[in-house]
């Protein structure tokens, strides 16, 4: 790192973010992309993502790049084994861009990036273990040792949101039923809305134009701060379920702090007061331990770039 | 560990088992005391441990003792905080010994233990993480890493017992509804077999007398041996909610091995067969990743005592 800059960059299924980052975790100039998409040739996604890291150097020599990519990546960190909304399959992305790049290149899974980046300059800071739940579409989550995500033998630890919680339960995009990211995560958020839109009035009807099948997530965030009761139903049914799976994951492993990130992590206080006390009805032996503190992510949207940069440093 | 022995002693709520451990892990000469009790002061269960230590060594000079302890350890090592079944709250057990016996003394919990003398000289052996789930009248476990059991910020983690699986389900012994024990344990199975009795002939009936109150674990183990349906049923029903339980802790923790030991695992396939097909089918991802093996622990009623030992290696 003697000379240089370090970029890290986050891919996800729809943009590319790079940005500059020091030894601080503070992010300098950045650069975003479109990702093309699934249905490309995987080149023209490896185009995007040297355009962006390129563009966020700004023609300063690079000391390294660390990729946070939203995928499977192998517990090597060579290659992206899968991803839902881009085209790899095995490709071994390492590689490819330490070729056309010429500087070390690390890859890592997005939520293991942005879960390191919270331990060494967010949320997670000085904690000897954490856990990290990042609530958007799904749940994704990591384990924090010592400031290390813990990757497992497939490099797959984390996935917090295929716990199954409720037997038989609601049916889920793996194909079991009952994981936890069904009750509590953006996609429940949403169905609880419009579920509780059929019983009463809310201001989502005027925000959806009247079709409930229109409400997202920030809309329901922002009918929460208005004072919606619907809106504010909904976060509670799924703050009580982010309660409990919390619960269960503390039982296991007793970490200091549990840091919540991701979008549905944005409505704050409003998501978090009814978790927390789903954690202490819902955690064995809450009389006898420190139960650990639940608090937001501190990194946003950046998250994932800071800690693919820690990647390389 | 220059001169004289290694012994290792584990405390439960019934007995005490002490012995002398080899380097490899090999006991040779142990000493048994019966626990007295939990409405006794606290220097007759100290009596008790230094007896059978005593015993164990049969004259010759001690290196070291690592005694495992049937209670909350806080994460130092020093106190057992809270022992269901002996009157120790919050006692410096280990600087109490240590006094005593004139040389270094090392505590830890006895779940922890034994995950740690299955790691290290049993079915973990080698593997670079690993899940410890022990099936006695509730579930006991440990998480290894790199042979090293995960204590946690209290000292608590690995309580994978208390972690619920059905909501507002079967009441549990620490407040909660609905905890995994209540669904894969000793206690589940006696239940289980329990209540199908109520609905079909088994040689259940005889063992016990025609009284259903009457059975116990064993008694199931060795229904099932005989091919009796009713202990079996009961035995699938276990199994089943293993896997389930093992699922949601392999998704979290993606380890290399999952080992499962205490009392019920002493069926050995009859439990475990069905456990493995549940993990298959429970586990997210399972058709794109290396599943654990679930296999069962080696070590028996010594792995506790052998534990210990490794304590003060």
């Amino acid at each position: 790192m003697e000379s240089g800059v370090v970029v890290g960059v986050d891919i996800g299924g729809t943009k590319v973010l790079a940005g500059v980052v020091d030894a601080q975790g503070r992010v300098s100039s950045t650069a975003l992309r479109t990702t093309p998409g699934r249905r490309v040739v995987t080149a023209q996604v490896e185009d995007a993502l040297v355009e962006a890291i390129l563009g966020s150097a700004g023609g300063r020599p690079l000391a390294g790049v660390g990729v946070a990519a939203a995928g499977f990546v192998d517990s090597r960190g060579e290659r992206v084994m899968f991803a839902p909304h881009l085209p790899w399959q095995g490709e071994p992305l390492r590689r490819l861009l330490e070729e056309r790049l010429d500087c070390p290149v690390a890859l890592d899974n997005d939520a293991n990036c942005a879960a390191r980046a919270e331990a060494h300059h967010g949320a997670a800071r000085g904690a000897t273990s954490a856990l990290m739940i990042t609530m958007g579409t799904g749940i994704g989550g990591a384990v924090l040792l010592d400031g290390n995500v813990l990757r497992g033998a497939n490099g797959m630890a984390g996935e917090f949101g295929h716990m199954q919680v409720v037997p038989d339960g609601q049916a889920c995009e793996c194909g079991k039923k009952g994981c936890w990211e069904q009750y509590s995560s953006g996609n429940a958020l949403v169905r609880n809305a419009r579920a509780l839109m059929a019983e009463q009035p809310s201001v989502l009807d005027e925000m959806s134009g009247g079709s409930p099948e229109r409400v997202t997530g920030p809309m329901v965030t922002s009918a929460a701060e208005e004072g919606d009761l619907v809106a504010r139903a909904a976060f509670a049914t799924v703050g009580e379920w982010l309660g409990v799976g919390v619960a269960n994951l503390v039982a296991a492993l007793d970490p200091e702090v549990v840091v919540i990130g991701g979008g549905v992590s944005a409505a704050g206080d409003k998501l978090l007061d009814r978790a927390r006390s789903a954690l202490q009805r819902n955690l064995v032996g809450a009389a006898h331990r420190a139960v650990p503190s639940l608090v937001a992510a501190q990194l946003g949207p950046q998250a994932g770039m800071i800690g693919a940069a820690l990647l390389v440093r």
